[in-house]
């Protein structure tokens, strides 16, 4: 493994990646064949956000932050930063310090396999940080890492430059080549989703609509009248 | 196990069901004695709903929401649908759509030991949602389960038609023949709280309220004036 | 084991209180050199709350809250109460009736290794409580404990008088000796973090502020132009 | 939820209980339709134990054995104890002088939804105990539960006289009603996999013996000969 | 918090700890009233070792262990170290080597809040440790922490000194100023149950060599003949 | 992501690997300069093995062992299968028939982040699995997914052909382009400790061998007398 900083990566799609912002993680991780989810440890550290943009990715040791601050130079405004670690950690290891700095750059948000603090400044800034923990324990700059190379972070594997996509439902990576198949299977489906939702809202049933009546019957499901019967 | 779906299920009391709504779960459950809590991993996907209604009960298993699009259709007015799995999952078994459909139908919310999506959209809605965790992960539609049978969610046991009271302390379940009975309790041990409130309020000590001193005497305990006294 | 209540109890300098519950958790942390942070499983039961004050401690037995009880009356206006447990627990040792009793006294919150109840009501009275868990389990008061004598919470040692800092970033226990100087360094920190946010949100990299580039170099950083040099 | 114990129950049919106590776990689970199995942190205190017995059934509150002893009582000579808890709870409920009393009555083992001790005395005296967890932490005597009532042990609901099946591979429960029927498909399934196994070490290929190629095709799976080729 | 190393502490009795050693952990932490206990994660890196001695204490900052060779030196024959960290943590910050540096100086065993490797190196040199963790992980030696100052580890504050018990129950802490009153009733413990072994043994109830029956009917246990007449 | 089966893969040196087996997981982790190993939620099912072997990988979905059986066919002597999954899953993917079948075709052993079944059986038979659970839930082979793409197992990103190395400590992945050269780092750390070993068993410090006592100092450690000095 090289300790090493990429610094011109290929971004994915801009035109998907709007798509993907408007639509959210649940529409598009559908579109992609349901691959590519984090997993749902990484939360939001307030509701209500929804973001997405290309990956600029740092792999860091547990409890030190140093590989983010080298990072913040290679961000460009709409990307999004991902943080692996190499072992479990939940410590602090970012803030308002440096969502100022990422601010600053025009970076739109932070996914990160460990923990975040300031929380409530981050709030109050608008910046949005989906993190495994809350933690204010403060992170040492001893170790370097690597920015810009393949990291696992929420069991998901992102290659710089993929499409993050981040909401209150997790995280969705998309990898760069899959990018504009899967706006526009999102778009169909959500566009889809409509009429779908009109004809529920209306009493059909989910067992009428999507015709799934005869498909339970032979797959051997029974009714009966009464609990007795059973 | 029977792949079944009941149609005809006894309800709990109405007026029962009115008080718990009125005055929640963990009243609720200390008048049931202190059973019936599910475990504390249940959680709202989002603070300040406060619900009663008679189970409509779902074994589904894991990763497979077939059985809840079958459970909608036996669903009433003021039911609140119950989902068990029988294993451990977080999947995104439900979001937005079937809630739209529940909703059509007067459904109150749903428990489920599992996970749940389109959570913004859910709290937009005003469909409330107990849930395991929150995940945009897409289940499948491949295996039966039952309907308005026994399951086991968060730990506790439901049948179907049984009492389920949840708000932002948890869900408790309280079986059919139980409700009446502990309706009264909840109602007495309500206003019961209310004076003892108000004496607290006013500075009277618990020691003193509910004459514990000569109790804590006897279990030996004992008081001293300064930590070199231990 | 002394099952015994101490009375009198030398508590954290006021001063220095008042300066941590300005700052804040992550600031105080920092200045106390990293020490004494409780795990980030203690979460706050409702954003938005900062508070500092001194402990009163109790050892409580698991689903048993007869020492909370007990700890009422050795509290004083402007005290944080501290409660430990002798095994894991979740079960709601804590809830609106204590909360009212705490309140007449004057106490500024709880932070409990175990599981609180009634959160809507805590929020609705403005009483804020840190814990493990949110769960109406009803407790038992059968088996004495301690009080104001040395508890573990959250992973930390917290001794009676101790400073208790607590935020929406979690907790954390300043020893009585250690106020003083650790105010100082606190406030320090936090005047130089202006300069340091101002900078950083006008563009200038933490990489030239802290002048980190040497030191990466020397730690061996190398960067590459293209993913394919790696 | 009534405090009390039912001195009469009716038990699993012996021969069914002897062929689960011959084929293990994994073998009667798959036979009952994958239904019964309680999660997998119930885990053996020593591995190597198969044991198969009807349900008696304890509830008892967390930290607190009392109805264990009271129990012991109602156990036969085959019988398997099952504990489930109110809450959460890994204390040492459970240890040698219980398991030499359990010994005494002739009772098989023990399956408790919380902690265990004594744990090198129960391999050396060769008795059996499936649990939560390891603890030496001691356990009160104050409040009343029931014995022979339904129970919830590791997310299985739990009915006295049910066949409870435990190896190193967990433990499952079968309901009465369904031993016999369960037992006939669980020999025809043990019977079966020999031939297959002698297939498999042959090497034939489950593709093949199971024929799943078509179906696999049907599903959309491709093969590539090199990784270029995705 | 200081970064120290304390180089004379006093040690708990020999004679208590010969005692503890040969009873072990679920006597010892009964007789000290059951209290002292460290919580259940922490489990030993093979079975069947039971050993007891006086703490040398390290605190140490997480995936990092420097303190422990620091450590090394202030061990004497018959010591037990003990391991607390600064935050949770799971990395290999122990194994082989640092084992034969323990063993050479007479060191019993290593109890550690964190994680430990080479452990089947461990098991056949009979070098036993308690960890949190298995891990290869390897640690940096970058930040000092303390030695022999009071640690908190599995949840319970240790004291350079104190007693430490650990077998395949777990691990107790008993102060020193309680170890010799402690021993004598861990003995008397001992020597009562024999007795009750064989009572038991013997097809005694334990409801009434215990008397239990009075209190339980005192505490509404009902006894009823089936199942219908609950 | 394709659905898709890659029938030739280039696989990792077999001299290297050789190194690999004979050494272990925590000197190859250390060569490798500390990345690559999994969490070490992955445990053997059985104390003891020690394997290294090229990867085939295999992308599941839960539950659904479907592409554990196209696998099998894409497996040669010497091999370690390697299995992801698209959620967390604790089923039991993997039992007794296909071990005998990975044991035909000369598997050495397989590592799966997901449960496994039969384990007394696979004891038996000697062949080794690494599982993050032990459950006899059964699965269903409904939903395909792919057959030596890369997959996240363990929080590592494995790519088909990797070095897969196991025992006791855990496993490490190493990606075949680093094999050779981490296999020389390996055996040299591993000779360089046999001397080491040595020196610290006749009692040497590790403190004086590695040089420590100026950097302590440096960084400020602190020799104090008693404990009132600190």
């Amino acid at each position: 493994m090289k300790t090493v900083v990429v610094r011109n990566i290929q971004r994915a799609d801009s035109n998907a990646l709007g798509t993907f912002e408007a639509l959210g993680v649940s529409t598009v991780h559908e579109a992609f064949g349901r691959f590519g989810l984090m997993k749902p440890y990484l939360r939001p550290v307030y509701a209500g956000a929804q973001i997405a943009g290309p990956a600029v990715t740092v792999l860091a040791q547990p409890g030190d932050n140093w590989m983010i601050h080298v990072a913040v130079e290679q961000c460009r405004p709409g990307d999004v930063m991902v943080v692996g670690c190499t072992t479990d950690n939940t410590d602090g290891m970012f803030g308002e310090l440096l969502a100022t700095s990422l601010r600053a750059r025009g970076v739109k948000g932070l996914v990160i396999d460990a923990g975040c603090r300031d929380v409530s400044a981050l709030k109050g800034m608008g910046f949005p940080v989906w993190s495994k923990a809350i933690s204010a324990k403060g992170t040492v700059k001893s170790t370097v890492g690597a920015v810009n190379v393949p990291v696992v972070c929420g069991g998901v594997n992102v290659e710089p430059g993929d499409a993050v996509v981040a909401d209150d439902d997790g995280v969705v990576i998309v990898p760069q080549k899959y990018c504009v198949e899967t706006a526009q299977k999102a778009q169909k489906r959500h566009d889809d989703e409509d009429g779908k939702r009109q004809r529920l809202a209306s009493g059909e049933l989910g067992l009428d609509m999507y015709k799934m009546r005869e498909a339970l019957e032979k797959a051997g499901l029974r009714y009966v009248d009464n609990p007795e019967d059973v």
